[in-house]
């Protein structure tokens, strides 16, 4: 068994297709600037990011979930001071999120259109469940994938219900992402291929040491199109 | 063709399986009892639904978008004068609502043992991912379903995806569920079945005249249990 035999190849979404957490620090820029009269950005964007963590569990992940975060740091950050029109300068962060416009990360159709029809491509990312469905149809990568999997959590249990769902086996099945905490780890743990592309910026959430990585199931390159060395 | 060729049964979940409205209402009047110095509870009732619809499309369906919508609403119906700790009670009310124990209908478990073996059976439900899963783990109902499907919306094109995802024909497929709009009319649109089971309150958005269905496929039971008397 080898490379030769994957059948199914599963894409990262995020940061692996499109563009997605600069958008989100955009946001949290532009949050910190109205938190300015409450708390230093530095202090703001701690808070924040702990008010998400408490959260995680309750909300998951996304757009929705990071608005109503942002809504309740500008609470304890102000400590029930904040003005209404602060908090309507938030909703509208939020908002403008939800519509913007999907910015594919360089050669992701031609890279696609090379691979459909050899192996059947999966899109595997978490998310909110409408906005992940929004972007895909604005990507205009839809019809290149053979199935659609939003995913509440991206752990080894997860994988494994997936490969049960695409009745593939582990070792027939590869993972492309830019986390190496989501999108690799549990996919080398379960026996699968995985491949790490680095997004110029990741997620405190999701980092992790690289060097914990080591198996010959495991690949990390710079760029998405340079999935196709792999496999030449 | 008939009822003896069907395959695969599809169930709503929030008030078909277990309760949910009636937890949306509670939280409503909750509320109105936060909003009580701005409005009264007919007009804070009406704003909400309003500012629910405008943000349907952009948030979906589930208790984050809901949130959102109590928040936004508490900023319109106050003229921005709505304080940080009426903020709080509300996120406090939604905080609530994705903790809440999981309130099965009658004899549900009972009903799910019976068909299971003889028919796939489906979970097929709108709202958000996250919180279903949730809901469908504390409900213990998880191991009856052969598959599990949230759904962004329930019109004709998500029933035909699904049905394409389950290999079945429209002919041997049968909805069941509490919403005339979401689970009964695309169904018989495609050509399936559709058990229509009221639930004793609906939402507004949900709500359509019965005597607009009309079709030998379509049939109103008084309570899920009675499913079974349709295949003896």
């Amino acid at each position: 068994m080898g490379l030769k035999d994957i059948e199914a190849i599963a894409f990262d979404a995020d940061d692996t297709l499109w563009e997605n957490e600069n958008f989100f620090r955009e946001a949290e820029r532009e949050y910190c600037q109205v938190m300015a009269g409450y708390a230093p950005a530095g202090e703001t964007a701690g808070s924040l990011f702990r008010v998400e963590m408490q959260n995680m569990e309750l909300y998951g992940y996304g757009v929705k979930a990071f608005m109503l975060s942002l809504i309740e740091t500008s609470l304890l950050l102000s400590k029930n001071r904040v003005r209404p029109d602060q908090i309507e300068a938030i909703i509208a962060i939020g908002k403008r999120m939800l519509q913007r416009d999907v910015i594919l990360l360089d050669h992701v159709p031609d890279l696609l259109e090379r691979l459909y029809g050899r192996y059947r491509l999966v899109l595997a990312s978490k998310g909110d469940l409408l906005d992940q469905e929004r972007k895909l149809k604005k990507s205009g990568l839809l019809k290149y994938f053979h199935h659609i999997e939003i995913m509440t959590n991206k752990q080894e249990e997860n994988y494994s219900d997936l490969l049960k769902h695409l009745d593939v086996r582990p070792e027939r099945f590869m993972m492309v992402g830019n986390s190496l905490r989501s999108d690799v780890l549990p996919v080398i743990r379960l026996g699968g291929y995985a491949v790490h592309i680095p997004y110029f910026m990741t997620w405190e959430h999701e980092q992790m040491d690289p060097s914990e990585m080591k198996s010959d199931r495991f690949f990390e390159l710079k760029q998405l199109h340079d999935l196709l060395t792999l496999f030449e």
